[in-house]
């Protein structure tokens, strides 16, 4: 029997979704794209998607068009952690310093939460870098206003409509990456000894940051899709004198969640009743995957109570080292920390971005980046779900670069770990991300890169050490 | 009567001693190396410099060759100020943050202390800068190890050899600035509450890092030609539990003196006996006039109590942001907060920064920094000594760029540079380089920058508005 011309782009369309190039829950190409793209008219259009529909791959929604359906055989979230008490261990400081530390020869890496910086559309940020440095441009070697250039925060209040927030130049401060902006937002609102609420997990930089500062951290049990349980939050504020709440609350490292709005809401609502500051890392928003971005906590506040930190290095590239600080009511003391912490911030990183900018690239290669991201989350977690044990539960990211995945509860990630070593293969173990002992057998990997083979052959590498760490588990040796 | 050959050679050697191009102390050229330039016998030299003394403008020094002798009409040194207690008072920020402000349009500004920028052999850096850039080096977008790159620690531990250490890149870490170096030095050694020691005055940057970091403050009576006391400081160190002693021993800013090695030996000695750590400031280190440069503190130190803190910020440009810290026993510490501080260094600029050295460039440029800063700092005193009061007293820096002038104590430099605003000139105010509220009638000037008509104008400027200043005072206008 011959394929008609709707059964073709039917299969052609679930074979897309099935090596997840659509992945689950996208909207799929309207009617009139496929149309064109495919030389067929609308009517065989329709019908393919009727097709997938009996097939129960896609669903209609009234007005927005088709999208992808919930896969049936998705892997399980990861499980959310309960309530811990404050702690004051010791930190996983020589684990991190290991995970930062210079790379091998030859080494793939998963560890950091690098984007990709390889891709053409950055060319022009270089090459307005190099143009500033040729000019001998006096204004890139001089120092410069300690809150940053005022052409860059005027084009960051621009960027930051998008996330809800209507700022001036006034309103920001330029720092050496969202790591200073992140350092002074908790010394704006802390001192040595507070008591300041994350998620669990949380960023492992954050958390040592907040033992550097002698803060006590209390982790917050975390939904892997709707973020920091304000329910668990609020008896949390009732029971302790917290003094900060800090969250990531847009594509969050690791798990990649967007909090979902009415959440946001109801956690600023809180910050107020108890008079609590909430510092809001919101270095991955532009990353996050569905348009319009979510709005930011920051956008919300009308009490400068929210200090946003973010950074170009996410977007952009994370050698330019320029991040910055909207600091709400704080900015008189955010000023003094960055004029004592580190002076101003180099002059040419942060002019050639204003150049990237103003000649429009930025928005273009951030909706390429957005589109590689998620392009490389449906292939990645194809390749976990089929190298990786089964009952191994992965994030659902909806933004930013990063997978949490969650083994079985006999295998340790850093013994893990040192085994791949062998291989010359790393990851992000699930310990550092957590203060209080938790995540042992968790692991967060960055999908940013261009998936090619070599990256494949690393994902099945390390699924055939955790099966054989598993099989020897089961034969009684002991995994440590 | 003919003028002889020695008289005319003498005549052009004392012309060049009064228009300071040969400054008091400085010695002279070589018999042998006058002789070849002027074409005249080694005996004709000699007859010269043998008048020069006679007119006690040169001395001879046996051995060592001909100096100028110290001026007769030499202006006075600043004052020794006496022991301040310990300070806690809010520290003069709203100053400090109008001096670290943009600049307004055509100001004519002393305030910064900033080297000069926009001399042509600083041309092969910004090559650099702008050929790494051009070539899209990944390196440059990426993160970095967070102790820098390894060649540049590598470059900088050589460099470190004419300071007399012997150090490798293990000992060093790159860092945003000197000024994020010493908060780090400051934060491995003191915790909030405990007592730094100071030099007095001190740059106002460092009291207010001291201040913000919650450190209290000992400001001990530092000479302008030997630096800090060690006889006060070590009453101090006998009375108070002091913490750390934080000195800038080469150059100091603001008072320019280089402290003599018999007193570094004694200070370590003293920081040894009272277990003390020593936080070394030698931003200025490399831009002393005489040759070899000073030894550092840290170089007599074999235990790893010395922190040494610097920067390319004074010798390159400060709009590059790298410097470092060599932590001495507290690499780990450092290394931990620079992680979470602000994270890695931007690449871009470390790397241009080791194509500048490794080509050769550096120690050719810093060589004829050094010489246009001496040569200014002649003309510059001439100026002063001109336009300003007779009694004003003035410091005799031995490197860097800054020049310390106190006035007559009835003129407070904060009114003085209100009134000058007027005119679209500023200057550094006394008052920021202490917390104890001393140093209202000093001011800092930079004569980094080539010293065109428009610069000695607006030093008469600031000469007439001292006189009306003080003749105000005089007829019994309140000055206040």
């Amino acid at each position: 029997m011959a394929i008609t011309r709707y059964q073709n782009l039917a299969s052609i369309l679930s074979q897309r979704i099935e090596q997840g190039l659509y992945p689950a829950g996208i909207r799929l190409p309207s009617i009139r794209v496929l149309s064109k793209e495919h030389g067929v008219s609308i009517t065989t259009v329709q019908q393919a998607y009727r097709e997938l529909e009996d097939q129960q791959l896609v669903e209609a929604r009234p007005k927005s068009g088709y999208f992808v359906s919930p896969l049936k055989t998705r892997p399980e979230l990861p499980a959310v952690c309960s309530m811990s008490q404050c702690s004051l261990s010791i930190p996983q400081w020589d684990q991190v310093l290991e995970m930062v530390g210079p790379l091998k020869d030859g080494e793939i890496t998963f560890v950091s939460a690098a984007p990709d910086v390889s891709v053409s559309s950055l060319r022009p940020l270089t090459r307005a870098l190099s143009h500033l440095s040729q000019r001998h441009d006096l204004r890139t070697l001089s120092y410069d206003d300690v809150r940053g250039s005022l052409e860059l925060r005027e084009q960051i209040a621009r960027l930051l409509i998008d996330s809800g927030s209507h700022m001036d130049a006034g309103n920001i401060m330029i720092t050496n990456g969202c790591r200073e902006a992140l350092s002074i937002a908790v010394r704006c609102v802390c001192a040595p000894g507070d008591i300041v609420a994350v998620e669990s997990p949380s960023f492992h930089g954050s958390l040592q940051l907040l033992h550097g500062l002698g803060m006590k951290v209390l982790e917050i049990p975390t939904d892997p899709v709707n973020g920091i349980s304000v329910e668990a939050l609020e008896l949390a504020l009732d029971q302790w004198p917290v003094k900060a709440i800090m969250v990531t609350p847009t594509a969050h490292n690791p798990l990649g969640y967007n909090m979902p709005l009415e959440r946001r809401q109801a956690l600023l609502k809180l910050a107020q009743h108890y008079d609590v500051a909430i510092v809001e890392d919101d270095v991955y928003g532009e990353l996050s995957f569905g348009y319009p971005r979510p709005a930011t906590i920051t956008s919300m506040d009308d009490e400068g109570r929210v200090l946003l930190c973010s950074s170009f290095s996410k977007t952009l590239a994370p050698g330019l080292r320029v991040g910055w600080i909207a600091p709400g009511s704080y900015m008189n003391r955010a000023v003094h920390m960055k004029y004592t912490g580190s002076g101003s911030t180099a002059s040419l990183t942060q002019l050639a971005i204003v150049e990237f900018i103003k000649q429009g690239h930025y928005h273009k290669h951030v909706r390429r980046m957005r589109g590689q991201y998620q392009r490389n989350l449906a292939i990645m977690t194809g390749w976990i779900t089929k190298y990786f044990p089964c009952g191994t539960r992965i994030s659902r990211p909806q933004g930013g670069c990063l997978l949490w995945i969650e083994l079985d509860h006999g295998i340790d990630t850093q013994r893990l770990n040192a085994l791949l070593a062998e291989h010359n293969i790393s990851i992000a173990v699930g310990a550092v991300f957590s203060t209080a002992g938790k995540f042992h057998s968790c692991m967060r990997i960055n999908y940013a890169q261009p998936l090619t083979a070599d990256i494949e052959n690393a994902i099945r590498q390390i699924g055939v050490v955790i099966h054989q760490l598993l099989s020897r588990s089961g034969f009684g040796n002991s995994v440590k």
